[in-house]
């Protein structure tokens, strides 16, 4: 088992160090409590919950709100910010809204997170004004993760969407093609959240900049799953006069489409190109190019922006600002230039 | 929003005998609550967490603990017992061990459990001899899924891991497959759990019927995960003289052997027959033949368990006894025939 003086060794502290940044005590530079939560999360160093919530935690908590945890992105975010708020003697409270809006306005609403939880973590959780006033009146600290939903002074982390989905698109018009499709999240979707929005505006622009006018019959909406993309890929296909690259707005709907475009019969890349966006840990094996993203590292950084306000250095160190966190175009086998006719 | 008299409605019983059920009292039979908590459920029907707690709960919460949050059938588990608790009004500390055996140790012994949680849910969770003692001094109830590991006192909810291996074996004896593979899980892992030696058993029992015996050779052993299975798939094809035909013990596992194959330039099925356990979402769209489990279930049925001390009915039906759910062998495109040589 980790102890105080491995953690002390690794940070090049002294243990009284150790103890107080982990405490959170206003002593400790923000430098050097950021040194020994990164040394006692390596080591895996629990401290004890009483001395960490002695700094102003009330419940030793954090809630952490999510769409779908089945889903890659956010299994891996909260996988991230388990080990992290662990590492610190923090608990973590799940609340999967398992695509029921009711759901949401139960957590948010009548949850009662103000008795249960120090601080709130919302992935990609969209708000309505109702969702918005309840979480004001919490009165908490929060972090959010994923661009479109905001709530004042709470800090968010995310990628930059637009460009992103530029940088999937870009890569297809480099090949050479110009029949583009994008499978899209849909707006009617009670749980929708808007990074769809941003990624088809991506889309649409580095179209338009290669002087190719976006077709709404390109254009096909769905779920943010495996099964949404195809069940877009085949409605895309039924409309006849096929596009030679999908662009899908994320990975698990990028292999939806693979397995649609495999049972019409049609190649993947010969006959169709197609790349998502995340690197899910299955995209690897299934050769899919993509955009990827760095969930875990978002998961972390995310779980550290929430622990800021609650181990006490607030007066020490600034607020934390929004941080957006670099993507980078992953080119596999799935993408090659469009046959010639 | 839901209010109680949907869920009276639906139950087909009086608002009071809700409110009764969902608090626990005992004047309520165990039918009825059981209708009631099925209606409140599909109604998504929050009860005031302090209602319910009256009858026993200390602090609202279960504590659920699994080995990754990331993998397919823990992901899926959760998020079918955090609808039920929350459908119960109760919340879901979770603890994802990320495949550190640290990580245990600290949540089984020193994250006090007993002043955190009203109840246990293990998940898969290898257990040594002090993490049992630790924990049978929390004196708790809890519900564990998955085989192989034994609280006292505690029921359990699972598979018959040998009959699922059997059956993907059998299948592939049926097709006429003799030279087949299996890629089973580490033992020097540290978080490993025993299914692995279930699938394994079932596999060389089935081979043995069939008057094959097992060739040693052909069982590798590696990660229950995607990468795992490529790792191991490589390491199979290095060995020489390839099988016409794999049993991986989980659908990740074989997600990368068929990933693995197609990098040696080997076809599914054509030339190496695949197939699984589990039905993972991503197995019907690659074609993955598997003995699919039933994963949402587990986690229902385990969470309803956990909650049946909890909600108060203690004396008025007997404590939940340990479950074995069906496995289900689903044929798809990547099995068939070995060719002929």
């Amino acid at each position: 088992m980790t102890r105080i003086d491995d953690v002390a060794r690794l940070a090049g502290v002294s243990t009284a160090t150790v103890s107080r940044a982990l405490r959170g005590l206003p002593t400790v530079s923000a430098a050097t409590r950021r040194r020994v939560l990164a040394a006692a999360e390596q080591l895996d160093y629990a401290v004890s919950p009483s001395a960490s919530r002695l700094a102003g935690g009330r419940t030793g908590t954090v809630a952490v709100v999510v769409p779908r945890i089945t889903r890659w992105f956010f299994g891996t975010v909260v996988e991230a910010v388990e080990a992290v708020l662990h590492s610190a003697g923090y608990d973590l409270l799940l609340y999967n809204l398992g695509g029921r809006a009711q759901a949401r306005q139960r957590v948010l609403r009548t949850a009662n997170l103000h008795k249960r939880a120090d601080a709130v973590l919302l992935v990609a959780t969209p708000l309505r004004s109702a969702d918005l006033t309840a979480l004001t009146e919490l009165d908490l600290p929060g972090v959010i993760v994923s661009s479109g939903t905001v709530v004042p002074g709470w800090p968010c982390v995310r990628i930059d969407d637009v460009a992103a989905a530029g940088s999937a698109t870009r890569h297809l018009l480099d090949l050479g093609h110009r029949r583009i499709a994008h499978l899209s999240g849909d707006p009617e979707d009670e749980l929708a959240f808007t990074t769809h929005i941003d990624r088809r505006r991506g889309y649409q622009e580095a179209l338009r900049s290669a002087g190719v006018q976006p077709d709404p019959r390109l254009d096909v909406e769905s779920h943010f799953t495996i099964d949404g993309g195809h069940q877009a890929t085949v409605e895309l296909l039924r409309r006849g006069d096929a596009p030679t690259a999908i662009f899908a707005a994320c990975d698990e709907m990028a292999m939806g489409a693979i397995a649609a475009l495999r049972e019409a019969g049609l190649r993947v890349p010969q006959d169709v190109s197609v790349i998502g966006v995340d690197d899910h840990d299955l995209s690897v094996a299934l050769g899919l190019s993509t955009v990827a993203q760095p969930a875990t590292e978002q998961g972390r950084l995310a779980a550290r922006m929430v622990l800021d306000p609650l181990v006490g250095t607030a007066g020490t160190s600034p607020p934390a600002s929004s941080v957006i966190l670099p993507t980078r175009l992953v080119v596999r086998d799935s993408t090659a230039p469009p046959r010639a006719h």
